[in-house]
């Protein structure tokens, strides 16, 4: 027992968390502790906050400190364009979305994706609260845009089973080549989709 | 803003920490926001405790609990050998030694290394409390394990100057291959030095 019992403690908390190793954990505690103790009682302090404030919004599931979101609260403003919707797995979807500026709606956060292998039906997801938001036909589109891989689909074809008989316009995120990459390395999956997908000039 | 404001302060405190950039920093907070509130706050409890209570052994500045760390409790206890005391830069020095379970005396920690261009004199490192450790003529060896660099080397060749006339034997870590690698790797300082301290078998 070379090191304090306190010390010993931190370094298998830090352990816990994703992505940091015994040598990680040992160089944030030494970081930490050659630093001043408001350095670790500042981070303590948000990781309390987080975790006493942080809850999901009651209308999109979006992480919110308050009963709406910032998100669904800046619609209630009428800061949002409140007729688009756009549907995602999970809330980093959320931020990934904004980052591009590309979209000024609503969101819905189904809490993951249709997945049988892992036992996930409709039935695990907040579809039924989608569905409840979109009951009094105020909504012009929906974006569905969970991830391009087989559960993503799933859920897509899933959903748009479901809202197009409502007669609401169900849209989808372009598949094709990522901007920035080279032909040559894309894959034949995506290469095909971006061919069938081809966009006159 | 997509995030609550709780979310965006933890996310800014976790990329201050060293090794994680924005990337894992969101990776570990929806890990903490995906796991039971219980999480966030034992770690924070953890980051609390050691900022309230780890300081500096009053003899050895290892990080310590009490006045005294536990090495040096050990060694007042009879635990361990008193006699021999294993000088290193930094706390983290030592629990790689003790690791090893080749050392079973006490340690002395300078606090860092000479280092002329970053301005670290001797008075900058605990050489005086070293001595005082010293002066009783208890102590038959001191086993100078700073780093094998520049700097650690300065510091062990400047302390062994001091201690040898006060008759204590001095002794420094070998340098030469490290056990497991390949010969043809090894860059020419570390092959001569293997060379030059060559042992008969």
């Amino acid at each position: 027992m070379a090191q304090a019992a306190s010390i010993q403690r931190l370094l298998s908390e830090l352990e816990r968390l994703p992505g940091i190793g015994p040598k990680s954990a040992q160089r944030i505690m030494y970081w930490l502790l050659n630093n001043e103790p408001v350095e670790s009682q500042r981070l303590a302090e948000a990781l309390v906050e987080v975790s006493e404030t942080v809850r999901f919004c009651e209308r999109c599931f979006n992480y919110a400190e308050d009963t709406l979101c910032p998100l669904c609260s800046a619609a209630d403003r009428g800061h949002r364009n409140a007729v688009q919707i756009c549907v995602v797995s999970e809330p980093r979807d959320i931020v990934a979305i904004e980052r591009t500026n590309e979209f000024n709606g609503v969101y819905h956060v189904l809490g993951g994706a249709i997945s049988p292998l892992d036992g996930i039906g409709p039935g695990d997801l907040h579809v039924r609260e989608l569905l409840e938001r979109l009951a009094d036909n105020s909504m012009e589109e929906v974006v569905l845009a969970t991830n391009p891989n087989v559960e993503g689909e799933t859920t897509a074809v899933y959903l748009a089973r479901l809202i197009k008989p409502l007669g609401i316009k169900c849209t989808r995120l372009a598949s094709g080549l990522p901007v920035g990459g080279d032909l040559e390395f894309a894959d034949e999956v995506t290469l095909g989709r971006a061919i069938e997908s081809r966009v006159e000039l």
